[in-house]
C-alpha cells in the first residue's frame, strides 16, 4: 500500500521505548484503531480501568454515519453530526489520542506502525471499519461518488448544487439531463435515504431555487440488484418503501446491476443505459484490513475472523470490533451485519471483557441483541422494524418516521449536536425549506461543462 | 489573468444576442459583478424596478466577512454566516445568478465575459469588493493565511488545530514552539479579534483538549505598522483594546512590520525575529479591479475612482460601489473605508438612483452615514465608538460586547442564521467552550512534520 510499509517496523525495534512521547504509564496499553461507533464505545468502556488507551484515526472527530446523507442533500451541517475525539474524552485521564494513518502492524514486536511513528501495545483492537466497495470495477470507482465519510457527502452535495448552475448554461437536451438526472446504486437504507432526499428538494427546494429550470426533467433512479429494496427489512418494510418511493417519483430498477459508468453513460445488465453525471454509489462496502496480520484471519467482504470474543483467528491480544469483525452466529452465518448496533454493542462489551481479562475472571462471549432496523424515504415516511424487549414490532408511515427522528438524535453525541440536528429538522418541516445549499470545497466534475457547450451569451 | 481574456469579446460580437440563455427581457438588464454586502443590497433595492438583475459571482453564497474570524477560531459554523444567494431573492422575479468569474469588461460592447459565458448589460455595476493586499511580498502571499473568505478561514482552522496535533510528536523546543506560537500581522479589527479569540482557546479550550502539551508555550504576538492599535477609531478605544489584549497575555509589537517570512522564521523591521509556522496576514487589502478597464479609472490600492453618484472615472452606465469604489468625500480623502457599512448604503442608494435614472429624475449624490465601528476582544470585553443620531457615544468593556453581539447578529441573513449563531454564542459563554474544533478540508502545511523530526515513537 504505502511505500513505508515495506520493512515497516526495523527501525522501531531498535528505537528505546523510553524515549516514547506519550506519558509513561505502568498500566498495560490497550491500541484501538479507529474512532468509529465501535471504537468510542471501547474506549469510552475502558474509562475506569487501569489500563492506558491509545486511540489512532486519521481524523480528528468521530463521525455519525446513519446521516451523512443529509449532509449530502444539503439537510444539516456537517459539524452537526461529528463530533472531535478530543471533547468526546476530555474528562478521561487514561484516554489519548494520535491524528494518524494505521499502516502497518507487527505482532510479534507488538507494534503499530503509523503515518507519525511507531506505538507499542499490550492489547490492539482493530475498529478500523469499512470502506465503500467498487467490486473491482476501476472506471466506477473513479467516476462514482461514494457516501461513506464526510468527504463523500460534502462532495455530493457540491455536485448536486454545481450540476444545476451548470445546467442554466446549456440547451442540448441530452446534456442538460446528464446534469439533472441522479442515479443511486444499492436498494439498502443508505440508496433509498439518498433517493428520498432527492426527491423531497426536487418538489419542495430546487424549483424555488431555480425558477430558469424545468424540473420535470430532472429524474431519480434507484438500482438494486436484488428483487427487493432494504435487504434485510420485512417483506412489509420493502414493500413499503417501494411505494414511498414510488409515490415520490423515484424509478426504481430491480433485479439490475450496473455493468459500467464512464462519467456520463451507465449500462445496466440488462441492455438498457442512463444518462447522468452523478452516480452516487452505494452499492455495498468492505473491511479496511491493516498490513501485517496473516492472510488466513481474513475472510469475505476483507474482513478478520473473530471468535466469540472478538479475538482475532491465530492471535491472542488482537481483537477485531464493528464492521471489520466477522463474528459469525447462527443467525448471521457470514457475521453481523456491518451496522452501527452491533458496533457499538461490542465496543462497549469489549471493555468488560478487557477488564475481566486484566482481573483474570472469565471472559464472556458476545451476544447480539438486535433491536432492528429503519430508514426514513421523506417527511412523514419511514419504515421500521423492531425488537422491543424481544417482541416484534412492524410499522410505516408518520410513526416510523418520528421513532427514526428520536432515535437518531439521541443517538448523536453531545447535547449541542442534537439541539443543532433538532433545530434544522424542525425549520425544515415547517418551512418546506434546507439550510445548507452551499457549494464549499470539492466537488466531482466528470467533464467539465466547458467542454460540452460552445461559450455563448449567458 | 486569464488566457481567454487575450481577445475575450470578438466571438461575443458575433453572436446574436436573441440565443441568449436568460429569459429574454425588455426591461433594461442591470449586472452586477459580486453579491457582498454592496451587490446584495443593490440587487434588493432593485426589487420593484423593471428592470431585469443579473448577479455574477464565483459563490453561490453570500459571507459575512466581519464574522470570518469566529469560523477561523472554530466557534461558529461556516453555514451561520453565509447564505446562498438563490435563496436571499428566491422571492425576487426580476432577479437572475450566474456562478462565473467575471472576467473582462468591454464597455463599447456592453459586454462582460465570464467563465461561462458573455452577458450583455445596458447598466454594468462593480461590486467586486477587495482581495488581501501583501503590498507584492510574493514570499509572504505564498506562506501566510490570509482571512478574507470563507476558505481562508476554513484553512486557519484546520492549521491550528493541526499545530497541536503534530506538536504532540515534536520534543525539539525551537520546532514545538513554531507550532504553537502564533503570529498576527495587521492591528485592524480582523487582527485584533483573531487575536483576541486565540487567547480564550489557549485559556479555556486547548489545554482540556491537549494536557500533553504545556500552554505556557503557546505565545501570540500581534504586529502593527503604526503606534497604536485600531487606526480610525478614538484613542480611548485603541488604548483600551491595547490594554484588553495584554491582559489576555498577547505580546503586541507596535511601530513594527514584518520585512519577509519563509514558513518558519518572521524577521521583522526592527532586527528582530520569530519563529512561527502560523503567519496570519490581516495587514491590508486592496480592490480587485476586471480587466478592460482605462488605467486611468484606477486609483490607489487599486480601486476604482468613482464620482459622487459611483459612476467610474469616464464611463456613463459602469458604477462602482463597495470597497472597489474609491469614492472620496471631504473625511475621507482616499476615499471611504473598505467596511461593510459605507458598502450597504452604497447598494441601496444606488438602486434607488437606478430608479430615478430610469424615471428620468435627478439622481441624488451619496451621502455617507458613519454609524461607527467596533472591535471585540473576548468574553465581555469589546471596545466600540458609536454615532447614533448624530451623538457620539464611546464605550469599552461588557456594554460594548453586548452591543458588538446584537449589532452582529441583526446584521446576519436569515433568521436561521441568526439562531444558530446566538445559540453557538451563548453555548460557548456558558461553557467556556467551543464547538466547531474539526479538522475538514485543506490547511496550509509550511513544511511537514515528517521533514522536523525523525519518525519516532509515539
Amino acid at each position: 500500500m504505502n511505500q513505508q510499509t515495506e520493512c515497516p517496523l526495523q527501525e522501531a525495534e531498535n528505537h528505546p521505548k523510553a524515549e516514547a512521547l506519550l506519558g509513561k504509564s505502568d498500566d498495560p496499553r490497550v491500541v484501538i484503531i479507529g474512532g468509529g461507533f465501535a471504537g468510542v464505545e471501547l474506549a469510552k468502556s475502558l474509562a475506569n480501568t487501569k489500563v492506558q488507551v491509545v486511540m489512532i484515526d486519521r481524523l480528528n472527530y468521530h463521525t455519525f454515519q446513519p446521516l451523512l446523507y443529509q449532509v449530502a442533500t444539503a439537510g444539516i451541517e456537517p459539524s452537526s453530526i461529528v463530533y472531535p475525539f478530543r471533547k468526546i474524552f476530555e474528562s478521561q485521564s487514561n484516554f489519548f489520542f494520535r491524528m494518524a494513518d494505521a499502516l502497518a502492524v507487527d505482532t510479534k514486536l507488538q507494534m503499530v506502525e503509523t503515518s507519525i511513528g511507531f506505538v507499542h501495545y499490550d492489547y490492539l483492537v482493530i475498529a478500523s471499519g469499512a470502506t465503500t466497495n467498487f467490486y473491482g470495477n476501476q472506471e466506477i470507482q473513479k467516476k462514482a461518488i461514494a457516501i461513506k465519510n464526510l468527504d463523500d457527502a460534502l462532495a455530493l452535495r457540491n455536485t448536486i448544487l454545481t450540476n444545476f448552475e451548470k445546467a442554466l448554461q446549456i440547451r442540448d437536451e441530452v446534456h442538460l439531463n446528464s446534469l439533472m438526472d441522479f442515479v443511486i446504486v444499492g436498494g439498502g437504507p443508505t440508496g433509498v435515504e439518498i433517493a428520498g432526499a432527492l426527491s423531497e428538494l426536487k418538489k419542495f427546494v430546487f424549483p424555488k431555487d431555480y425558477p430558469e429550470l424545468n424540473f420535470v426533467n430532472m429524474d431519480i433512479h434507484l438500482i438494486q440488484s436484488g428483487p427487493q429494496l432494504l435487504k434485510g427489512m420485512s417483506d412489509e418494510a420493502a414493500s413499503k418503501a417501494k411505494t414511498f418511493l414510488q409515490d415520490a417519483g423515484v424509478k426504481l430498477w430491480l433485479n439490475c446491476r450496473v455493468k459500467s459508468y464512464d462519467g456520463f453513460k451507465v449500462e445496466l445488465d440488462t441492455g438498457e443505459s442512463l444518462c447522468t453525471r452523478t452516480l452516487i454509489w452505494a452499492a455495498g462496502v468492505s473491511g479496511k484490513v491493516i498490513d501485517g496480520l496473516a492472510e488466513s484471519s481474513i475472510t469475505g467482504g476483507n474482513r478478520l475472523i473473530v471468535d466469540d470474543y472478538s479475538v482475532v483467528h491465530g492471535y491472542e491480544n488482537v481483537f477485531a470490533i464493528g464492521d471489520i469483525a466477522a463474528m459469525k452466529t447462527t443467525l448471521h452465518k457470514d457475521g453481523l451485519p456491518m451496522m452501527a448496533q452491533p458496533a457499538m454493542q461490542q465496543g462497549a462489551w469489549l471493555g468488560k471483557n478487557i477488564q475481566r481479562l486484566l482481573a483474570k475472571e472469565k471472559r464472556k462471549p458476545f451476544h447480539y441483541r438486535d433491536q432492528g432496523s429503519m430508514a426514513t424515504i421523506g417527511r412523514n415516511k419511514a419504515v421500521a422494524d423492531l425488537n422491543i424487549f424481544g417482541k416484534t414490532f412492524r410499522t410505516q408511515g408518520f410513526k416510523a418516521w418520528f421513532i427514526w427522528m428520536f432515535v437518531h438524535l439521541i443517538s448523536l453525541i453531545g447535547f449541542r449536536n442534537r439541539l443543532m440536528v433538532m433545530i434544522n429538522w424542525m425549520w425544515s418541516y415547517f418551512t418546506y425549506d434546507t439550510g445548507i445549499r452551499l457549494i464549499i470545497g470539492k466537488k466531482k466534475e466528470n467533464t467539465p461543462v466547458e467542454k460540452m457547450t460552445e461559450k455563448v451569451e449567458i
